[in-house]
This record gives structure tokens, C-alpha cells and sequence, in this order.
């Protein structure tokens, strides 16, 4: 039990502890904070107190802008650092509880910090390692005998996304412009995307060592460099996207923006909520296999808010755990060619859809491709998105009385610009 | 004419000046450095002669150890810098020729360096801007009549690649284990890549201030954030990309490594070297239109040489001026979506073909799929790359006695590791 006071309901419970980068008002440098109920801990403030054996000769990475250089330690180093926060922030320990001094300067009250990245991102990229979502889009574009391709259950399919172009959560998103094509026998035309979509996914961020270039990480050493995890939108333009992608992938259709929520939960937090992955069958190359439960029971819902809309409408429910490739799977199958992976990268499962259709992770899927609408309330429903709407995703794991919440990630659709 | 003798067929000529980042073995810090001649000009030792209105109070920039804090200056610092350099190297100027001591430590004999990644890359990103190069790959695989894709000809058609793997000229390139299916009817097999292969092209580094996301780049202003070009070897493992690649496009196949030439060549330097844009039919949609030349006659050669060869053989003689899209509409395009260009960023043009069959850009194209051999001179064949081999691209432009070159990038086949 901690002395810092956990509201009830609070995503960010004793156990959780995520990390986030954060500023105030008074102090605008980015920093390093966890969350502990509605205050952050400033670890900036408490870094000296990081004595342990792997972070004594560290405690200059808690006072970057970034979690980067943190992330680049040891899983060792990783564990250390959450028991000294736990320790610290224990009920029976004077040291920070009766520093009145210290106390003031190193908790702040959540609602005071704005939040930022994380991490500076080096890579950013997307699976599609939901076979529910897999097998939805390519029977809406193939039909149900082709939806799946045959490469599908032989490699969790990824392909690189844009870096730069990842916000933390609030930050609103411009309807893009661009090109499409929506009489195939006529030429392309240009003006404000009319298929603007959400895609409910989530993503780790890459820890430890970076492996040389040539040299790929191995599946037991996979665990050593997945360091936490956040909710993910990656916002997309589906008409846009489908006149581009072909042969060489998504491209614009996603580079308006791909939201994150701010607070990183670490695989020590979510270590209670692990489960057996989906059975894998045909079974993948060995190198792709491993033997030990790597999916986790994380409850996600999306929810749109309409300007007209008091409250955000939850329209998927959804879970981390219906995935088919496992992140350890993602990770080794992206170094397998040697591929150098660097602490701060991002890795996103891509859309997230159950087995039935209110566990659909997008609106493409949930209207889909347009025959149906989805409800919100009243008289409000939706195809795709509209100008004003506000897309609300979160995520959270209970178990035995431990609740283990991610926070939300949110960001409102802007009109498009006149060009 | 400079004071700084250029030996003959040097391709750092005078009126070259290209930046790149080195160190030595006396001063092992990274530091920006412009290549004359035999030598290169330390920019770290004559930051404080860059006095014009420009420039006087950017001058760290030229400490940096790499080249993005100036990339992200203006075009106006960019040619102000340029003229500074120009005038101090001038035969008629005593500033640096008669202070032996600045001159001593500010010249480095280039047989004395090691260079270094010319910038922190946020995104590199891949077109697929040959004409000639998408038909016959379209030939190859889909035949003639559907050679190119319904959107090839109204965009220019690109993908997010993978920033990491990017590496300097001379990293020796691992060949890649993974996953191929070798036989359609069969399983998918683990082992090393058999269809090892070189894509010639160019690339460009983005420069000038980072958009805002959702605010694209407009054609006028397109010049004002293309810094300076450098020759790309994007690595292919043809077997590996050929399974993976649907839908989502070149994922792993392209991960083992892209190397790049350490000298980047400025868009004033290369300004003598304007020519008119192949003719685009059907007209571009009016937001990729620019009625100003913006290619460039740029020779390349690519080369290979095997272990028990003397020399490189030359396998393909091309030019930049072939590609149908420009790197104007390149950038443009990319950020029509909002996508936030940051200084630094890399977009290469994809594979450079010709018209003739000895100006193809890549080992698939030479071999045709594998139906021909290569002949390297005596007993010396190719279809693909074999361990050992160095392959050596090279670019330069000349004409009425100025000579521009790009140097070369180069980079050698290690065998696979025994995983």
C-alpha cells in the first residue's frame, strides 16, 4: 500500500506505475514521471535515490527529456527501478512520505502536467497480427475464399510505418487532403479525405541493447527488449489508402497521424495478466516459436464523441488477448534479417478485432466497408468519421483485486484545410 | 579556382563542395567537414568565419556532430554557407591559405578520415519513381499489359523504409536468414537469402523548417527543403520480399541494410545540372505540377567484383534523368496528407533504369528473374549477388569543364550467419 492516495477507479494503481514524460506550467522542461494515482512522482526530483546495484552508476537517465536512455538499460535495470519506486512510495518508508520538502517538489498533481512523448521514436512499425481483422478486411476486398493471404499464418505481416508522424494522445488530428480515385473507370481526383477512420491497436516500445546490424535478437532473448506498452489510434484515410497501397503498402493513408496514449506500462506490471496465446496452426518456423504464454487479458474499448454528444458512445470492445502473433513472435520475426532494433522504437499490433461485431477494432469493419450503420445514441450514427468527432480509446486489466489501467488515448478529428 | 589543390578526376571539385560527417584517429569526435580535393575542410575549426547576416549567429551548427542543425537553417544559410566556403578556399583569399596553423588543423588530408552517417535520419523513405524499373518489374511478374499499376502514372508511388539500417558507405552488409517460399505448393522454408541484389538510386535530404502535422508542403516552397543528394544502395533479398510483401508491401526483405555515399552533394552545386522532367501523360493532378526543370543529368554506374577479380566490372550505366516523378513531387506528395517532414529525412528514388537493357539498376532486371547471366569479364558470371562480392556505385555530372561527383558508395556481401 502506498501513502499517495489512489482514488478509486484511478487507472494508475500501487501495481501499475506506467511511465510517462511530462511538464508543468511552472517548470516546462520535459521530465520523467510514473503515475501513482492523481499525482506523478518526478523522478528528476528522486533520482538520487536510485541506489541499487544496476542503477546506481544510471541515475543521470532519469533526468533526460526521454525515456530512451532508461528504456536502453537492462530488463534487470527495469526491474530495480520499479521495486526502488514501490519501495519509495510505500506507506511504512519516511524517506519521500516525511521529506515534506521533497515531497512538494517531487508529487504533482496530475491535473497540473501536460504530457508528451515518451520516447523519441526511431522506427515506427505497424503489424496485422489480428487474424479477426485480417480476415474481415480481406473478405470485404477479396471475398471469404481469399482473406487471408497465403503468407498470413507463416509471419505476423508488418510494414514500416512513419515515425515522425506519431503524437501523444489529445493532440488533434487534421483530415487529410489527397488523392483518390472513387470511380475506378475515371480518373483520380484531390480534395478532403470522406473515409476517415479510426484502427484500435496497441504498441511496445523496444528496451535493452541495440543489436548489431546482421544480427538478429533471438527468441529467448526476446523478453529482454520489450520494455512497456500504450494504447495506440492509428488514424486512417481508407480511400486514400486504397488507391495508393498497391504494390508497395500503406502509405499517406496514414500519415496524418497515429496517436499513443502517454503513460508506457511496463511487462513487470502486466506480468499477473498474462494468458496463453491463440493456438498456432499451421505451426510457424522455429524461429517464430515459443513456449511460455506471451498475450495479456487488456480489456480495450474505442468510443466516439460527436460534437453534439454529451458523452463518448463506446462503439468496440475488444482484447489484446485475441491477437495471433505474440509481441515476442513480432520483435524476432522484424530482426530476423538483421534488422537493428533500438531502444525507443515502437512496435504496433495493428487493428485489434474480436470474433464478433461489436469487437470490431475500426469503423471500416464495423460498418463494413459502409453497408451498415453504427449507433451512437439519439439520433447520432456513423459510417465513418466525421469533422468535430472526438475518438476515445482505453484499456485496462482486473484480476484478483489488481487493476492495471493504460489511461486513455484520445484526439478529435479537425475539418480538412482548403488547399 | 582554390588554393587547395584538386587532383585530376577528383570528384571534389571546387565548384562541388560537398558536406559530410567525419572523424579521425587523433580526433575520434564526429564533425562536419567538406571534401576538396585530396582534403577536407573542417567546419568545426572555421565556425567563426561564417559572419554573414545568415549565419553569424548559427555558427554552432558547424560543431554539431552531425549535419541536421544546419539542414534545418534556410535555403538563403544554405547558399550563404556555401559562398563563405568559397571565398575562404578562394586562391586570392589569405584568410585560411597564409594562417598556417588554422590551414594545418582545418585541412585534413581525406585518406586520414573515417566518415560517418552525413545526418540522424528520422524517416527514410523509398520511391518507386522509374518508369523503366516499375515496367519491367511489372513485366516480370504480372506481364506487359499490366506492367504498371492503375496509380502509377497519377502519383509517385513510395513506401516508409526503414531508418535504422541505414548505414554509411563501406558497412559490410550481412546476408539475411529468413523466411522464402521457394516452392508455391510447399510450406514456406527458413535459411539464407538466395536471390541477393543491389537497387541503384539516389536519395535526397530533407531540409528547412519541419512542417506542422496537417500542414502539407506546396510546390513553391518544395525547393526551399530539399537540402542535397547522395548515391543509395537500397539491398534486396528478392526471395525474402517476394513472400512477405502482400499487402502490406517491402517489409524484412529490405531490412539487412541500406547503405548510402558520406558526401552530400548540394542542390546549388547542382544546379548547372538542370534538365527537363521526362514528359508526364496524363497530367499530374495541379498539386504534384511544376513548370521549372527539376531533374538532373547525373551519371551512375553500378559495379561488382567478385573475391578473385581485380577490379570492379561494371554492370549498369544509368542517369537520375530518367525518373519520371521528380523529387519536387516527391516531397510534395508525401506531405499532402499533413505528414510532417523533418531536416534530415531521407527519400530515396528506388531502383534508376534506363531505357536499354545495360542501364538496368538492379541484379533482377540484369539476370531478367535469372533467365540470363551477367558477365563480369573472364569466368565471371552473376545472376545474383554471392558472398564476397563488393559492389561500388558512382555518380557525377559534367559539362562545359565543371565536374561534380558523388564519390561512391560501396559495400561487400559477408556470408550468412548459421542460425
Amino acid at each position: 500500500m502506498s501513502f499517495v492516495e489512489i482514488p478509486k477507479n484511478s487507472p494508475f494503481t500501487y501495481e501499475n506505475l506506467p511511465y510517462g514524460v511530462f511538464s508543468t506550467g511552472c517548470e516546462t522542461r520535459h521530465r520523467i514521471g510514473v503515475a501513482v494515482g492523481a499525482h506523478v512522482l518526478d523522478l528528476s526530483k528522486v533520482s538520487h535515490l536510485f541506489n541499487g546495484p544496476q542503477l546506481a552508476s544510471h541515475q543521470t537517465v532519469f533526468s533526460e527529456p526521454t525515456l530512451n536512455a532508461f528504456m536502453a538499460l537492462s530488463r534487470g535495470a527495469w526491474k530495480e527501478a520499479r521495486e526502488t519506486i514501490i519501495t519509495l512510495l510505500n506507506v511504512d518508508n519516511p524517506t519521500l512520505r516525511d521529506d515534506q520538502k521533497l515531497r512538494s517538489s517531487a508529487l504533482v498533481p496530475l491535473e497540473d502536467v501536460t504530457m508528451h512523448l515518451p520516447a523519441s521514436i526511431g522506427d515506427y512499425t505497424d503489424f496485422y497480427s489480428s487474424i479477426e481483422h485480417a480476415t474481415n478486411v480481406g473478405t470485404m476486398f477479396r471475398g471469404p475464399e481469399n482473406a487471408l493471404m497465403p503468407n498470413w499464418k507463416h509471419l505476423p505481416v508488418g510494414y514500416h510505418g512513419r515515425a515522425s508522424s506519431v503524437v501523444v494522445s489529445g493532440t488533434p488530428i487534421r483530415r487529410p487532403n489527397g488523392q483518390t480515385r472513387p470511380k475506378d473507370a475515371e480518373p483520380p481526383v484531390f480534395g478532403p479525405c470522406k473515409l476517415m477512420d479510426f484502427e484500435l491497436e496497441m504498441a511496445f516500445f523496444v528496451g535493452g541493447q541495440t543489436n548489431d546490424l546482421g544480427s538478429p535478437i533471438k527468441m529467448e532473448d526476446a523478453e529482454d527488449h520489450i520494455f512497456g506498452m500504450v494504447l495506440m489510434n492509428d488514424w486512417s484515410a481508407r480511400d486514400i489508402q486504397k488507391w495508393e497501397y498497391v504494390p508497395l503498402g500503406p502509405f499517406l493513408g496514414k500519415n496524418m497521424g497515429t496517436s499513443i496514449s502517454p503513460w508506457v506500462v511496463t511487462m513487470e506490471a502486466l506480468a499477473p495478466f498474462q494468458v496463453e496465446s491463440p493456438e498456432q496452426n499451421p505451426k510457424p518456423l522455429p524461429y517464430l516459436c515459443h513456449a511460455d504464454p506471451y498475450s495479456f487479458d487488456i480489456h480495450l474499448t474505442a468510443a466516439i464523441q460527436g460534437e453534439g454528444m454529451d458523452q463518448p458512445a463506446v462503439v468496440c470492445k475488444t482484447n489484446l488477448k485475441y491477437l495471433y502473433w505474440s509481441m515476442k513472435q513480432q520483435l524476432v520475426h522484424h530482426s530476423i534479417t538483421g534488422c537493428n532494433m533500438r531502444p525507443g522504437d515502437l512496435l504496433a499490433s495493428g487493428t485489434i478485432s474480436g470474433p464478433t461485431e461489436d469487437s470490431f477494432g475500426s469503423m471500416l469493419e464495423l460498418c463494413w466497408k459502409g453497408t451498415k450503420t453504427v449507433p451512437l445514441g439519439g439520433d447520432e450514427t456513423r459510417k465513418f468519421l466525421k469533422d468535430g468527432d472526438l475518438v476515445v480509446m482505453s484499456g485496462s486489466c482486473e484480476k484478483d483485486g489488481i487493476r492495471i489501467g493504460f489511461g486513455e488515448v484520445t484526439g478529435k478529428v479537425l475539418p480538412a484545410h482548403q488547399l
